[in-house]
């Protein structure tokens, strides 16, 4: 599957003041093939440039790019995907406007909502804060065994999300987790490209089967 | 042209707190054939909900209804238009995506703007904020004289915005407006109705040929 691994979340907002594309680049150099890419408070055309311009420097790696949110920018952008929030468009408004073949995230708070994102037709399921995070401080969610009761009912990949760092990932991946979607823990290191490569080893060595 | 008379903006941010779908049935009701939503500050699902929920009653009576800056939304909700300001979506991007009869409109700031906008497609150009405004309070514009520019170098409907109020409206379609687009000289009305039915009247009285 696609979904697996090491998910980096490219945030504008958390990157602010550095160059995005160079930090994607190290993402994309320490391994990550998975690469998503969030700007809540950019204007529409700075969003779409930044996306463009991720969107080539994924392809040079074979990654996939993922658009958070914004429907419009995944289309004008030639996103591989969308990931959808809860106060995001509804899956099936956009699954009627995006290539065929396009990948849809859900962020699910609960097993309900898992469920249903993989009824409306998700390619993945993302759940967290599993771990307290400064990046989404406002998130109630039941942490790993909020995690393990989607993974429950849910057989599209599930993402795990939220304070995933190096001493918990493995407890995210024992509880169910098919790929780990990383912010502060890769974007926040000195050097992210050893920090993203180290992380891809530690999640190979800890596969479980 | 469909783009002539009253436009009416309504700004979710500037209506907050009260019924929207109600206030723009008043609009529709005194007799306003052109209405844009805005919703700066709302998430992708309230917006989407928002613009369903108004496209249907702009139906209802006859109405365009144009969706501000987001493609998705628009396309979403199978609005008639997108208004794009030099901070959205370039034109020839949402174009690539809306059917070919929709409706683009470009805000300019500038005549180099304008032409550009024309060149590019646009259906109908907008410019100001041609009076002071609280609504777009940092905007710095040229005023009439900024209107009567870009008038000179356009053919594409002129639509006028920023300000504009009973005693100054004249002005505006003197300069070459086309339309009118209003936020607060409607919607701050305490019958909104009867300010649109007003202003229509006025407008149609002072018509320019
Ligand atoms: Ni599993």
């Amino acid at each position: 599957d696609m979904i697996t691994g090491l998910y980096v979340a490219i945030d504008a907002d958390y990157l602010a003041g550095r160059d995005i594309p160079a930090v994607t680049r190290e993402a994309l150099e320490g391994g990550c093939r998975l690469i998503q890419l969030r700007a809540k408070t950019a204007s529409t055309r700075k969003f779409l440039a930044l996306a463009v311009n991720l969107k080539e420097i994924c392809l040079e790696y074979g990654a996939l790019f993922i658009v958070n949110d914004r429907l419009d920018i995944a289309l004008a952008c030639g996103a591989d995907g969308l990931h959808l929030g809860q106060t995001d468009m509804p899956l099936s408004q956009a699954r009627r406007f995006l290539p065929p073949d396009s990948i849809i995230g859900i962020s699910a708070d609960t097993p309900e909502q898992a469920v249903s994102a993989q009824n409306e037709g998700a390619d993945y399921v993302a759940a967290g804060a599993v771990f307290p995070t400064q990046t989404k401080p406002d998130v109630l969610f039941g942490g790993l065994s909020g995690l393990k009761a989607i993974h429950q009912v849910v057989k599209i990949p599930l993402v795990a999300i939220g304070g995933i760092n190096k001493s918990n990932f493995y407890e995210a991946m024992q509880a169910g987790a098919d790929s780990l979607c990383l912010i502060s823990a890769v974007l926040g290191a000195p050097d992210i490209k050893k920090a993203t490569s180290e992380f891809i080893t530690l999640m190979e060595a800890a596969k479980i089967d």
